[in-house]
């Protein structure tokens, strides 16, 4: 399996996806960005809106991780205590940030909306933590240390990953991958496939199969940072595959 | 909060949903089918296929849940690990189970696909696991203890849990919610808010902004098992909006 130098976990807090209402999006374009930064995500622990929850969660993940994202709870309602709990985790203050202040202020002042005393709940963040501007809403994400936090709501959180995107994080080579598509069902290639992962163990080498015209079909998918070992890993199935008279599409070079 | 006698876990194990190259779907399908058996589902952990970890995620998940449920990992190739993985959290032998391996040849039989001897490694089941069906492909999922294994295939998966809800599984009552869409934003409802979650401890009470025409609009859910509670919370904040003439639409009653 990957050998990466950095690795990530995701934290999604929110009631609403647990009870089902709402479908996860957070977990899929966090998981294809932290691939194109050639960050290895290694885990995602989904909780409900629970302060000693997050405590417990927030101080295990940071400590096995090189970043932890957390998704959720930075609104203005009783249901929102992401930031209280992330300044408990790291026994450090909640202070109203005069910055944040002024960043929610303005954006108010654009759209015209009502500003109540109960909206500056937002610029409440942990002492010694940065912001993360958020072009949407105006209240801001903020990170400590290792952890960054980043709303619920899609576009409000896709602004603030850009920020710390293109301002905080470091990219290194990225995750690629190439995958081939077969004609059979996974009894026929789990033999030679399992040989495969044995000889690239820095590869990861999955096995997908899928219903296609009443039969079994497999997608093969190779994936690490060396396109070199890709394609001779690759070269070698397709080499079998041949032998076999299997019939395969490959994808995604 | 709800106070529920029965909590549930999922365990998503694989390396597809943490690359980012499939969307997860199960999450949300076993939070509804759970949340309709009145079980509360508490948390979701999403990990590689990697033993160590499901080991250790096993054994955490089914002393602090009444019930966990695994996706993903029972098939054929080599990235498929979580029985032997659960053998082992279990400390019981990984056996040749011989009503599965029935179960695989009648399916191979009817569709006439090609069945290898690996295919059989699908029939290795944790020793005192009793089997679930699969009406799709034949290969069964198990249960041992608390703990219910289903595939990841989402066909095969809404299989294996038709079998469990309606043969292992009893109902108690289920939760419900109702929800109120509200013409403002968080911050002019969330003193009203604040103070229904703490008279009513035993309901769920969520709050959701979204844009609307350029405004901010916020979805109150209130969740619980108790539909006088439900109606009382509903009722008095309805009233609230009422005074402060803020327009509203109930939903989903």
């Amino acid at each position: 399996m990957q050998n990466s130098s950095r690795t990530a976990a995701i934290l999604i807090i929110g009631n609403e996806i647990l009870s089902g209402r709402t479908q996860d999006t957070h977990v899929q374009f966090l998981a294809k960005e932290l691939s194109d930064l050639g960050i290895l995500l290694k885990k995602v622990v989904i909780i409900p809106d629970d302060e000693s929850e997050i405590i417990t969660c927030i101080n295990e993940l940071r400590r096995k991780h090189t970043y932890v994202f957390t998704t959720g709870g930075i609104g203005p309602t009783h249901d929102d205590i992401t930031s209280q709990s992330l300044a408990k985790a790291f026994e450090v203050d909640l202070c109203r940030n005069e910055t944040a202040v002024r960043m929610i202020q303005r954006r108010y002042k654009e759209s015209q909306d009502n500003l109540t005393e109960e909206v500056f709940k937002m610029a409440d963040i942990p002492k010694s933590a940065k912001l993360i501007t958020n072009d949407i809403s105006g209240a801001p994400g903020f990170y400590i240390d290792n952890v960054f936090v980043l709303a619920g709501l899609p576009d409000v959180n896709r602004s603030m990953f850009q920020d710390v995107k293109n301002n905080i994080l470091k990219p290194c080579s990225k995750f690629i991958e190439n995958s081939i598509s077969v004609s059979a069902g996974e009894g026929l290639i789990s033999k030679p496939l399992s040989g495969l992962q044995d000889r690239f163990p820095e590869l990861q080498i999955g096995s997908y199969p899928f219903a296609k015209d009443n039969t079994w079909s497999t997608k093969i998918v190779i994936r690490g940072k060396s396109s070199k070992e890709i394609k001779e890993a690759s070269d070698m199935f397709i080499e079998f595959l041949t032998k076999q008279a299997i019939e395969f599409i490959e994808e995604d070079q």
